[in-house]
């Protein structure tokens, strides 16, 4: 079926799929905050939370196992139950007539759908075909930073760490490191069960699956959709991906390549200027960006610009961003308010 | 007065100021683990724990106050007491004819006094002139790696992003992670004390002074030395150094950039024949280094060693060291172990 770029205009029938989760928790009170226009709210998980019951917006709404059924009448899923979930239930979904916004990586790269940062290309939402995929975190942060800093000269070459806290690993990964840090602060040994390795004073390169060139799955997320959104497919990044024992928000130091100079003071008078950036950056009081200033915060922080005294035409930066909010809930329901009419 | 390049060749009268920190409890043991030719051992430290008692070898052990007197008949100083320490007793001990192998910065960049890493430059410790440096720690761990494979080809520029943990900020701050992150699991907020933020489940960028141009001293200290040790003034390197919640043993991703292509093949075997390194590398089982493999261990572990997708002359890996181990009383110790006779 064809589908019209808008949403109707009227309050909505919504589906959360995946709402235990700790991404599906953060959109549920993202709705509720920013006044989503919803009539109805379903809320669809695995059949083990079936029958639950969660309070949202002062209603109690009943959880259910994801059916075609389910999507009958609805007209915006989210979705953030993983990506075989997604693939699962993508054709009911739009059979029935409703957009998918997909937090997984199923249809990142799909040429047909739209991979959005609303603050980067958000007039790619509205080319949509009933699905639209929301970036991994890393890359929402980081383009979020690179756009504005791309309209001052072509960025020729990017060079990205990660400080990637637990909660990118989902809301059991959280409760395991904090069980297993209060474990070795018992003097106890004990044994991670949803990490493959205990996050406790302690970090590891990133898990995922390693591809063919040794470059693991998140870092060629960062590389293949940093390129996709900034429709720059030429550009070039290499990225390491560190998991830390931060609970919430993920940190980046960045080294960005122009294909000229590029004065610092202009640089932080653009990213001053974006949307959806704060600086934090007090020389004097040696002050940037740290994880607990941007949990449950929707900009992405950023600080100690500087010039990379190793390259001519290169930048310095350090980002944090909640990865649960501005990196996955917050960026997905930002490309559902631009399909609202009068958006 | 000049000196001898080698030290006596008899059981050694050796003093340790700064006997009491997180550095100087792991030179004691490191002292005695290696059999380092000991007859009388020395503890210095401030007024503070002058009186105190230490049990080395089995031996009890009094702490003294640093004075001029307590370097007579001394062979051989460890100094890890901080900068100011250093420069206060220098004159002391080179006077009474002892050698100052000192672990702050104070003396590093001094054309006269040699910069050593005896995996890099042993050479350089034969040249001193009475007091030896020790690298900053972040420093030891890299050039260790860029040595065998600087080898391969001359080494361009740098990119690093560093993971320190807390024990680089000394045992106070060590203690001081443990009890505010208990203080996040039971609930509590509390500020810290000995770090300029919390790091329970925090980081942030390096607290050092900011430079003129806005990198930070450890960033400074990471390219200064790193030129100074690599005798390659020439060379390009920038950094950015965050603090993580781990208590022992620091972390780099390392981004290298060659005059030439390297196979990845040649630079894993040229690591592999190096001394000073472990190579953790388990493509199939996804296991890289991390900082519990190489707490309490001599060796810095490396791996991902792997092509830069986003350069041909660069490669891409990341190491894992133990800050006060080879970060600092290893190396130390190292480099006394090269002023033995017949060493």
């Amino acid at each position: 079926m064809s589908f019209k770029n808008f949403l109707p205009n009227r309050p909505l029938t919504v589906a959360v799929l995946g709402a235990t989760g700790a991404v599906g928790n953060e959109l549920l009170q993202l709705l509720e905050e920013r006044s989503f226009p919803i009539d109805q709210l379903k809320l669809l998980a695995s059949e083990r939370s079936a029958g639950k019951i969660k309070l949202w917006n002062g209603r109690n709404i009943t959880i259910h196992p994801a059916s075609p059924e389910q999507f009958q009448g609805v007209d915006l899923v989210f979705a953030s139950a993983g990506g075989s979930i997604s693939k699962k239930w993508r054709n009911s979904i739009n059979a029935a007539g409703a957009v998918l916004i997909d937090n997984s990586s199923a249809f990142r790269m799909d040429p047909e759908v739209p991979l959005v940062v609303p603050e980067v290309n958000p007039e790619k939402a509205l080319t949509h075909q009933g699905v639209i995929a929301n970036p991994n975190c890393t890359t929402i942060l980081l383009t979020v930073v690179l756009r504005p800093l791309s309209l001052l000269a072509p960025i020729k070459r990017v060079v990205v760490s990660t400080y990637q806290s637990a909660s990118g690993a989902g809301a059991e990964a959280m409760k395991e490191l904090k069980n297993l840090t209060q474990d070795v602060l018992d003097g106890k040994t004990s044994k991670s069960k949803v990490l493959p390795y205990s996050l406790a004073f302690n970090l590891f390169l990133h898990n995922s699956p390693l591809a063919e060139n040794d470059y693991c799955e998140e870092e060629m997320k960062m590389i293949n959709e940093t390129r996709k959104i900034m429709e720059s497919p030429e550009l070039s990044l290499t990225a390491t991906c560190v998991r830390v024992p931060v609970l919430r928000a993920h940190s980046e130091a960045v080294n960005i390549e122009f294909v000229e100079p590029i004065e610092v003071r202009l640089a932080r008078k653009a990213l001053n200027d974006a949307p959806g950036i704060k600086i934090i950056e007090d020389f004097h009081a040696n002050r940037f960006p740290m994880p607990v200033d941007v949990a449950g915060q929707d900009s992405v922080a950023v600080g100690r610009i500087r010039q990379d005294v190793s390259h001519a035409n290169c930048l310095e930066l350090w980002l944090c961003g909640d990865q649960i909010r501005k990196g996955a809930a917050l960026n997905a329901i930002q490309i559902a308010e631009l399909l609202l009419p009068n958006s």
